[in-house]
């Protein structure tokens, strides 16, 4: 799609808690990540500049880096470089907004058309930049507390009250939504109550320009994996919502049924969360099961080398206790791997059941043994599974994904453009009344944020439509 | 002092999570509650319009309450009304901040001419609102955490790392800070790196027409106390921090010397903070120490009662880990009751060891026992601190924090202008050389906050210096 009525000029993007540059797997860093790069990427091609906003974690990062030619990371200083994690992050909230409205203010007027937050965290932040630059404010959730508990993994530690409080804010607040899949537009709806008409449903989508099928021989050569096993990959941090003990369980009951079995299991990211509490409770684990020969971890991979990762296994391995979406999934697909993935949130758009994988409904052993066992002792079926797969990869690219959110913003400036005429008639209206209140010598004229102002009363009716909390 | 050169005609008061209206002495409402009303009170005597922003905690209350003539109290919506504590608010403070904005922009332009945050969650959100506004941030800390944590009762859980980060930042970003005493203006530059010629010191003051001696055996009568005994009193919320165990431990020694003594303990005030976590605690101990028919409990109690609450003590006890003032120990005395204090903070200003009462270091039974027995065997002493306290505390009035407040405000909007005037210069500058940059049709011409701005790298530069966090 070509911008053709309300195409943004230049675009604020928020991503507080991680910055597009980190590696994807380890940390905070994953899948939001690479979208927010990648669609950053597709939208500059098309004309739009994007600059994005995250917070500084280490002194030697410059101020401005170019991510890409008209994409660029304005890499905020907001506290402590190292220490904070994203539980801390809620108390550098103000400093961080205090920050990214200075750097704006020091360009011309209306230097940003829109602002797109990504997480919960930034969408607080977008809030208050969509009422100082009167631009409309589009949020993408991409994981929301309410679902996340719902699907706890055994043990982990719940998100707190908070964060869901802070979510209700921001989907109450931002112009337009967008969701992953139109699971999550249903959890925004009827757990959140966002209104069905602000929220727009846009798949993510993979570099199919770097995943794309290959020689499988050669992958496992440069990797240094054994040629002649079968090999089941996990990819993503390894925490318990992300669940790579589920499939280290599955194999060891695969390999207790069959100790003659050729399998290894390979752990692709770095801890992460509440995984970071005990980081080696997989290694222990997997010793534990009488499996340790047969796990092989490698550490987060850069994209050049993680499509090789990919290439090399067999089968890749999804059992989140919960996703949003599951790039990962995508990703393997595009490059001719089948995904054996847990029948949650996203994952169940991502991978066609029986077509180009298998989805697992819950997280019990036999199940995922079973499942596991069925896909790699059909061999003709995993390579028609895996040739499917890179046709229904084809449907999930960036340009798509961009698309998609052009629509979003187009639709968002569009009702924008309408309530700042309404507001320009109000204000006129109010300043004819308003003549006789006192002004200030040498304060100059400023307009006034009455756009996208709810004002107090209707906040507090939302605030008790939305949470049921009446005192 | 009556306004001459920089007086503002009207100011912003930032009191985030409790509001001057809350009944002190229970939750988080204590001195800080007293101090931001009186002070207000008194401003707006002298023509000073002032408006208290606060967090609304019920949906009950009006948005906007007269407290008194040219006082408004703004209840904010931010966040549910009940169930967040002072830890949790951190996540509220982009919806507050949002919301003080909000209703600011509904006033004509140059509405407030300064802002003055009370406690560090307030200079968060008095930061973002100074640079909106451009006009000065005057900040109060109140307490600090860093003083907090060396200061830390037995078993009393520390204040997280993120608040002194917060500390920190506010006080870097304050164009003046009010310090209730010189000992807080020392901690202030040197545990916080606050420049000196920045910080000024004002004591606070009592309320002096309510609080002065009376008939002690009318207020007992009043109160339901026994006429024939000794009252050593204990006023303040009930959690380790304000340390009421001390002086209960004090008593049951001064009774194991002596059984016949009589003596007895008055605890004015409900429990709070970590205190919540066991509120009978003190009642338990008490009874553990075999003195639990000698403690006499309270509620916490209007000012109108208070005062003869303050007339029925013998003594007041202030045994508190640490106060950055004490305002209990001025109202006391001013009621012509010696006091007991530890020898913290600004206690140690408020009371004149040996003159109008006595200091004690440290918080050792015996100690306090000696000190207790002392005072109380002692009538012609008694009696001649309790003149002399009331002599010492007329020099502690709300006319004399005033006078201070305006002082400050005075240098800081002088200090203000002068930087105002050299912004104009600089973006007239700019704006000479910007005129070829794109505007937004439409887009109104806005004044940018150039002011107090310090830009990335003094903001760098600031953090470094100031938390030698290096990475």
């Amino acid at each position: 799609m070509e911008c053709v009525s309300h195409c943004p000029r230049r675009i604020a993007v928020l991503s507080v808690h991680t910055s597009p540059l980190a590696q994807p797997g380890t940390g905070d860093a994953g899948g939001m990540n690479v979208y927010v790069l990648q669609t950053a990427r597709e939208l500059a091609r098309r004309g739009v500049e994007v600059e994005i906003f995250t917070r500084a974690t280490s002194s030697n990062l410059p101020p401005v880096q170019e991510a890409a030619p008209g994409v660029l990371v304005r890499n905020v200083v907001a506290g402590p470089f190292e220490g904070l994690d994203k539980h801390d992050l809620p108390t550098q909230l103000c400093p961080f907004t205090a920050e990214v409205l200075r750097q704006e203010a020091r360009q011309a007027p209306g230097y940003y058309d829109l602002v797109h937050s990504h997480y919960w965290l930034s969408g607080q932040v977008g809030w208050l930049a969509r009422d100082r630059w009167r631009v409309p404010l589009v949020h993408t959730a991409h994981t929301l507390a309410a679902v996340k508990n719902a699907a706890l993994a055994d043990g982990d530690t719940p998100e707190p009250a908070s964060r869901e409080i802070g979510e209700k804010q921001v989907i109450a607040e931002a112009d337009r939504m967008i969701a992953n899949t139109v699971e999550e537009a249903r959890q925004l709806i009827e757990l959140y109550g966002a209104s069905p008409d602000r929220v727009d449903v846009v798949p993510p989508g993979a570099d199919l320009t770097r995943y794309h099928p290959g020689d499988r021989v050669a992958a496992r050569r440069e990797l240094g994996l054994p040629p002649g096993e079968r090999i089941v990959a996990f990819i993503g941090r390894i925490q318990p919502l992300k669940a790579p003990d589920v499939l280290v369980r599955a194999a060891a009951e695969l390999l207790r049924r069959d100790p003659a079995r050729r399998l290894r299991v390979l752990i692709v990211g770095g801890p992460s969360g509440t995984g970071l509490q005990r980081p080696d409770a997989l290694i222990e684990l997997a010793e534990a099961l009488g499996i340790g020969d047969r796990v092989i971890f490698l550490p987060p991979q850069p994209p050049e080398r993680l499509v090789q990762v990919y290439r090399a296994a067999d089968l890749v391995a999804v059992p989140s206790h919960n996703e949003s979406f599951g790039l990962v999934a995508i990703e393997a697909q595009a490059s001719g791997t089948p995904v054996l993935a847990a029948d949650v949130g996203g994952l169940s758009t991502a991978v066609r059941h029986g077509e180009t994988g298998l989805l697992v409904p819950g997280h019990r052993t036999p199940d995922w043994a079973d499942a596991l066992g069925a896909l790699l002792d059909d061999e003709p079926g995993l390579r028609a599974k895996g040739a499917a797969a890179v046709t229904h990869a084809a449907g999930f690219s960036w340009e798509h994904t961009a698309d998609g959110l052009l629509n979003c913003y187009d639709a968002a400036l569009d009702e924008f453009g309408g309530r700042r005429r309404a507001g320009a008639r109000l204000r006129a209206e109010l300043a004819a009344n308003d003549s006789a209140l006192p002004r200030v010598a040498g304060e100059e004229a400023r307009p006034e944020p009455v756009f996208g102002e709810p004002g107090q009363a209707r906040t507090r009716a939302l605030w008790r439509r939305r949470t049921g909390v009446r005192r």
